[in-house]
């Protein structure tokens, strides 16, 4: 999909709202890339964000997936309005295990209100990459609300 | 509710299951209760688990409720089981705004390889508490899965 | 949950709109009861509504859930507003056997814009009656929409 | 995605399957096309399918789509084995206006046990086609199962 941001300066915005995320500087998530309509987040495999059978716990792909997605709806957000996630659903395709994962978060379909996004994590794992968490999430264009602006 | 649960060790099995979940000590999260088809967590607000606004990111909350409904199906298998994720869907009610907030996992439907659950946390919020987040998941029992027991 | 409508007239305004829904009447779907966020609704098992092992079709269930669901949430929205279901998420705890299905749809959390509901749909058979479909669902207040209201 | 089919007579089985879902029937659905992994089935516009606003009833969609998922992964499964509907998450793009619409179901992660697929429904109004309805499903295998196989 072509998708014309609102926004002139939709990337910075994106990053800076990124950058106040305190959980993705706890997880070690970093922004990738940013285009209109499309996020990418890479993580590094760490001992610390496993589950009990030593795969990255469902919750922590669930968090940086859901973070790709509502920064790719926010790329195509008016200024002054913030995204908040409403929904999601995720299905783990296989364990997460590998040394680096990369969670892509895509518009599906913008709207005024809400915005349908289509999520994925891969993991990386012996120079082979493969999708182990899928998404399909709605998050919320929010304007005119004290103290939620991205 | 009232389930029989096939190990009458289950509690001893979910807390040293727990224990091994290495996300759940970074995220500082406590196992508060096991019960036969239900578990009940809590986790401390911090800073550094936050979302650009300030509440807790969606994803912490998944983590949490996620792992109180496994472990709710948990309690539930036989001996020698090891339980999965299979997938969830989350609703956000509002954000997770709060000083101390409490998951709770429960078992609606028990099968022989796959359980479902239906998983909540509530925030609470000078001496008032409200539920945030809203899951409904289900779980597969993994048997004779080399280095997957619970 | 005991909700105060914002529309006295809510009971008349979803018989009404539910009398127009001309897919319940091909399904042969009654409305049963309708009180502030929730409402219940029958359906008699028929052969034409069946999957290819026998048993009532997971959309059919999905159908009478879903607009149990909506109707739920039109209780407690404002006159001259409509209802459209955002999404929603169905588990099919057992195959859906029995001589009639009671589906009912519960407001967790009501919104200006969006309203949470819980809905499920139980099986009788025998004299007995079992949960068979579990759905979690997002409803929207639609205003001001040409053609939208109900 | 290039799969290959475990029985050579999938598409046969398919339509068999298909040709017994009593509630296709009622529908006026008509499979259009299968091949290993994807199933593509047709919905001509009737107004006893409709929702109160006059669009396709969303539980229409849903069941459609839902079809064209099971039968998806059907198409990877071995003989003898029966295909079940565990679950679906359905986001519900745009009303669904159109004359016809194409639902098609595809498999993401094939399994012994589970299948995950990605569905759509695309609406055909006066010569244009757009992405109205969204389902992420997980299906199972079931085998050895009296009365169960397709």
């Amino acid at each position: 999909m072509n998708y014309e941001p609102k926004d002139p300066d939709f990337e910075a915005r994106v990053r800076a709202s990124f950058a106040r995320q305190a959980f993705m500087a706890t997880l070690g998530a970093e922004l990738v890339a940013v285009s209109p309509g499309e996020v990418v987040i890479a993580l590094p495999f760490r001992e610390d964000l496993t589950q009990q059978h030593g795969f990255l716990h469902a919750g922590v792909a669930t968090s940086v997936v859901d973070s790709a997605c509502g920064y790719a709806a926010l790329t195509l957000m008016p200024p002054g309005a913030g995204v908040l996630s409403v929904e999601f659903k995720v299905n783990l395709l296989a364990p997460a295990a590998g040394e680096r994962f990369i969670a892509t978060g895509r518009v599906v379909k913008p709207g005024r209100t809400l915005t349908v996004c289509a999520g994925e994590m891969a993991a990386e794992r012996a120079g082979e990459c493969a999708v182990v968490t899928l998404m399909q999430a709605t998050m919320m264009t929010l304007k005119d609300r004290a103290g939620v602006a991205d």
